[in-house]
């Protein structure tokens, strides 16, 4: 090997950090320890009986095409599939040039921090927000900006603010980053009133933004507030889709809805990041959709999930000391608690590690490092009965740590 | 839509150039078109019957993790399969720490950009070279040295000068980018000494070594050289590996072979750019080396392309005028042409697609710019007799040009 690997890495290289989920991810993996820490569907949500009826209908009419280099842009009837879908579950009217597909929603995460962001560049996201959009945009050496949530998701008087002091300091933020509907990692969806506020700020300081929705097809009960993308109508939204938390992760489909313009810049990135996504596996989506087994199994998971949630909602309230609070999603994966006031999740984790249960602190989502007395839980991985055991696991680590 | 979009592109994407390629490829897809320009295997290399088992066969036995996230290293069946395939066929003993998986080898391409490349930042490649490698440094502003080659390869004795001129100039090149089998777009090999040659150059000069080796298992006849990597010994190479032109490039599987702290950085990068690569294809991958298809399909595809390349030898011999010259691989996709002294390949191509007949210019793998009289040949994918036809048609168009 060369004398010194070191010295010949590039600066972003230099400072990248592994993810701190996915490192945590590995600690947790030991088959006695109920783990919250990962984002990971149900096993049983996947059609595996499904998927083995599709392949071979794949192969079999489609081939040739299924095994070759696909476009760069995407397979044409996977797109156009998801445009139907969008049509009929949104009301939105896309053309082939507002859609191309990504090899998952993070090569589109990653390309938003390549196609626009330069070192110091400012981009502005909810505190908390997605882990893996932040370490995407750092990654270009993004200058993150913080808002806080309320139980609306992002506080517009806080976004206005912000907006004024970057303008003043004569800087536009490359994009505000959002996560709409039950959102990662607090479980909160903006209602239409927030929406609306969000986009009207948008439009008066010409910022664009980026509608990041991988989980908007998890609702449990109630109804969507409209998309971002619908309620601007003015393609100043990007919006991110991914089949990861409503199909299968294992197929890495995502894909980008936006303005055909920055369409075609990202598309220029992909030649250069990976030519094309798997053909195989975008002729399966497209089967998948066209034949209504997406809506179907959509249902199922749907109820699984929320009697997951619902488990882990009674479980925290039976077991948690007063002190303890949590969002109440009305869908998605995830739930967020705060702990009783001073009490530090990371120290919190050992004793949990311990007592064999496992979260995400909070605080790796908050940009600003605050968020100490924050963890996000995952309810859609396992079984309930594990899932109300290990809330009580943690409720005994908080209750010994309240003790002091 | 935001009111000036260009304005908030980053530097790299106001500069990015879409692959002149895949553009090209867009404009000879006329079904008229006999076109040379792709670089794709034979429609009738995938084996399709044998997919479909396969693809059952995973979904049977490991279902739910073909459909989960799977590591960002890759799936560590497929990791042993790739390892025990090195092991038989090139006798490295290669350890797991030693190969990730990566989304295609232009992912794997894209991430030495990333990992390695400044703006800036030395690279040596060869004159010509493979231009998704060219593409993949140059978006993160690598300064490309081209090497000429000679018949044996990049030439020994211009490496050493350049690298003698580098370090005076107080830069070390951050590698040396090479393609040793059937080098891509000159279908040229590195025999052994050759080599040897740039390895104690590599040494001397301290300088990483990337062997691009997508086109290796395609050899005709007599015997590869050893590797750049069993040569060497001293994990001073890292190796690209796909299964784009010897298996399926639908799948997008590629892997990295290399020293481990090396390996690490790039899976801290795989990890913002799409955590990790579809474990379905992975495990179909896998279980197609460890049953033996992989092996046996081989010996198909290599039987069809010695064919193809035989009949496009035989054509160019027959047809083509005094004053064009061509070189004839033992392998591998591409063959290369040089024009009679002056012609212009770029001037030439209208007059081919009236024609009805598409290459690639040479000039777009040439670093420098250099290569006006040379155009890219491949022989893999159309049939032997529209290649032969296609042959006819272009020394047609350049016995018109050489009347004047």
């Amino acid at each position: 090997m060369i004398k010194d690997l070191q010295n010949i890495l590039s600066r972003s290289a230099k400072s990248a950090k592994k993810s701190a989920i996915r490192e945590l991810l590995k600690l947790t993996q030991r088959p006695e320890i109920i783990s919250f820490a990962g984002g990971l569907p149900a096993p049983e949500s996947f059609p595996l009986e499904i998927l083995k009826k599709l392949s071979v209908e794949v192969l079999e009419k489609e081939g040739t095409a299924a095994c070759q280099y696909s476009m760069t842009e995407g397979d044409n009837g996977l797109r156009k599939a998801l445009i139907e879908k969008y049509r009929k579950d949104e009301g939105l009217e896309l053309a082939m040039e507002n859609i191309i597909i990504t090899t998952s929603s993070q090569q589109a995460l990653d390309f938003l921090g390549r196609v626009l962001v330069d070192p110091g560049d400012a981009v502005v996201c909810g505190l908390p927000t997605y882990l893996g959009g932040l370490q995407a945009f750092a990654a270009y050496g993004a200058e993150m900006h913080g808002i806080k949530l309320d139980d609306k998701g992002m506080r517009a008087d806080l976004l206005k603010a912000k907006l004024e002091e970057l303008k003043k300091a004569g800087k536009k933020p490359k994009f505000i980053y959002t996560v709409p509907d039950f959102q990662n990692p607090a479980g909160i969806t903006m209602p239409e009133s927030r929406r609306k506020e969000i986009l009207a700020l948008a439009h008066e300081y010409d910022v664009l933004v980026v509608e990041d929705s991988p989980y908007r097809e998890l609702r449990f009960e109630g109804k969507n507030p409209p998309m971002l993308y619908k309620l601007d109508g003015k393609e100043q939204v990007v919006v991110l889709g991914t089949f990861s938390k409503i199909f299968v992760p294992g197929f890495r489909i995502g894909w980008i809805i936006g303005n055909k313009d920055l369409l075609d810049k990202f598309v220029t990135v992909k030649q250069a990041a990976d030519l094309c996504t798997s053909s195989f596996v975008q002729k399966i989506g497209a089967l998948y959709l066209n034949q209504g087994h997406f809506d179907a199994n959509l249902q199922r998971v749907i109820a699984m999930y929320r009697e997951k949630r619902d488990a882990m909602l009674a479980a925290l309230k039976e077991h948690m000391p007063k002190g303890v609070s949590w969002t109440c999603p009305e869908g998605g994966l995830f739930l967020f608690v705060t702990l009783p006031d001073g009490m530090d999740a990371e120290k919190l984790f050992p004793k949990a590690i311990e007592k064999n249960v496992a979260y995400v602190l909070g605080s790796v989502f908050h940009c600003d490092g605050s968020g100490r007395d924050t963890m996000r839980l995952n309810f859609s991985f396992a079984p309930k009965e594990k899932n109300i055991e290990g809330i009580r696991r943690l409720a005994e680590v908080i209750k010994e740590a309240m003790k002091g």
